[in-house]
């Protein structure tokens, strides 16, 4: 038979993340800051084999029947501390749900809270899948222009016109893909107009506590006021990504209807890898463990900036990342950034182009994403290098 | 700030299954027939946890990063090989897709085909999940009317001829809630309905391996001769339900747009319990397995029907399931139900109002479900001799 699929489920465009991993597979020596993955040294190995082998062993059945649906009640306490007693966030009318990754999240907020038609506000470049998700259930993704402090306030207002607007999504620290972050002032600016728009925030700090430079920025959500925040986190990227454990924490009736969404619609979330997360939460010093993965990526970051600054044209701009897993990188207008990519290939460097970023109405532009996690020191000294010589190339010293 | 969610977010009507769950939880002795969960009993634990001391302590990194989006490749291989030599199933412009259960499928799907005012035929009473599931998305779960061998033809043709039918929703072996199976002939008839009227077939099959009577009946995949059928299964009720591993097999292109949903919208899935289930799969005799599952059920089955038989009112109607975990019961037209069940709770016995499993358009019905897998068969003997009695007290003899 011939199906017809509706708009929103066919899939336009190419996928350029993908495309760099998938040609740079089948090359030796190829050097991929393509893979936007946390590093497998920091990943507390040791820690997790041996929350496996007590939490396998004690109470097997527990874990092997279908758990409760709201997910492991200690990992949600454990979950919930820390947000309102490190992070400040505020209890009144708030509600915590656990998420496969904070990758479940990015399709059950459109999902539950998003008419066909509606438009959320996000980076003009931004995580991918959060574009999709928005795109995916009718409503548009719209991208809204941005500057050395992220989304820009006049610009989001211009768009926030419309009146179809349902929220505004974005990554306050160390955005995905640009690496940056927003000042506090930004940060209320943009709030304002949310409650001037009757918008709500849907703040994704999955980078968050990743910090190596810089002073610690407030979160929209513990500057929350009128409770209009949705925030999302997740131990993908200080523990391990492949658990995928993540939450959402935010007004209880949206967090209550996202709950039953994902209770009707999502089925139940294994409860083996929360028991590990929560485990582990208890059995190491979480904090330790979180600035064990900044100084590596401290390290990382700033070998990939020293090794550009040594070798890259001055016509190109890198971002200066003070925390996460991001640079981003930009080329001149008159550049031809596909035969710079194809270039990049033939030399062996795997980067991302912005189109993959581009939410709607955004030109593919003239960025790539670098990531620095994933690579070792001498693979990163070595690919900048390369990257560097191509800028002086392409764009002159 | 006040939130105005889509109508198709706010979730209606009381949760019968959960009030079994809730008013029972607090009560000693307590026998509850509520709950659809496997038993205790047949779950593999020891050669589960050896799986698990395996994989987490061979090439740990591998399930601890991001893994790859459409899942373990060996799971796959190894369902695929089951679905295709051991059930059958067609193998051109097919394509499999591993899921998080059986249960995230019942969300993909239409998700991925509905739009909404679509409409959605199913059994009159069917799994509560897949009714929520596609409204959820605007979709019309439309309940149609069945007899003794599922759903009727007539009744799905009549309600077919509104053009908007997307697909058929079946679970054709030991149906949930009624135990029903639906014998070859009423399959050819559904499938030339479902060929005049372009419609496709999701063929909901968790419980198909778990057969204790009667004669296998060929799937609709198997039949499936202009591949219209979407078929899911789940290692759920055969191994473990806790590791949330099942699949969704089918013509290429519709799976190909639920795996690029999946993939943008609900994230990775964690790749240890896939490679738990697929090692388990390589280690143990699975037939053996399932024999196993079937003789537990297949006991207390007939223990439930038998202790019914004993105590129970002539006017009452079970069904007698030869597989699958639940049994059907009907009471007559006069009966207050409600008051049956009321009685049922403070005689310490937890069964499920049909109202639980009513599709759109349907009465919430003189009918309950009990479920014979989790409960010791003492409890099975003394909660049927309870529930027996009620009937004569509320049927006469």
């Amino acid at each position: 038979m011939a199906f017809v699929l509706p708009e929103r489920s066919i899939s336009k465009g190419p996928n350029f993340i993908r495309d760099v991993f998938e040609r740079g597979a089948g090359i030796p020596g190829f050097i991929s800051f393509g893979i936007g993955n946390p590093a497998g040294e920091v990943v507390p190995v040791a820690e997790i084999q041996a929350a496996f082998d007590y939490i396998v062993h004690t109470n097997p059945l527990e874990i092997l029947q279908y758990g409760p649906m709201q997910g492991d009640a200690k990992l949600a306490e454990q979950t919930l501390h820390r947000l309102v007693h490190v992070h400040h966030m505020p209890t009144q009318n708030q509600q915590l749900l656990l998420s496969i990754g904070a990758g479940q999240d990015l399709g059950l907020v459109p999902r539950t809270v998003c008419d066909a038609g509606d438009e959320v506000y996000m980076d003009a470049y931004t995580f991918t899948s959060a574009i999709n998700a928005v795109r995916s259930v009718g409503a548009k993704a719209v991208g809204i222009p941005t500057d050395g402090d992220g989304m820009i306030p006049e610009a989001l207002e211009k768009a926030a016109k419309s009146g179809k607007g349902k929220y505004i999504y974005l990554i306050p620290n160390f955005q995905n893909p640009t690496g940056i972050t927003m000042p506090l002032e930004r940060r209320k600016a943009i709030y304002e107009i949310a409650k001037a728009y009757d918008l709500f925030i849907y703040e994704d700090d999955p980078y968050g506590e990743i910090r190596f430079g810089g002073e610690r920025v407030p979160t929209f959500k513990e500057m929350d006021t009128d409770n209009r925040v949705l925030y999302a986190g997740s131990y993908s990227k200080t523990i391990s990504a492949g658990l995928r454990v993540g939450f959402l924490y935010g007004p209880s009736e949206v967090i209550q209807a996202i709950q039953v969404m994902k209770n009707n619609c999502d089925g139940q979330m294994p409860l083996v890898t929360q028991r590990v997360v929560s485990h582990l939460l208890e059995h190491i010093d979480y904090d330790e463990q979180i600035q064990k993965v900044c100084k590596v990526y401290q390290e990382k970051c700033h070998v990939m900036l020293d090794t550009f600054r040594q070798y890259g044209s001055s016509k190109v701009h890198l971002t200066e990342p003070t925390g996460g897993m991001f640079i981003w990188m930009t080329l001149p207008d008159h550049v031809d950034c596909d035969a710079f990519f194809e270039e990049a290939i033939a030399r062996k460097v795997g980067i991302v182009k912005s189109g993959a970023f581009a939410a709607d109405g955004v030109p593919y532009g003239q960025h790539f994403r670098l990531s620095y996690t994933v690579p070792s020191l001498e693979d990163i000294r070595k690919g900048m290098q390369i990257i560097g010589e191509l800028t002086r190339e392409y764009c002159g010293d």
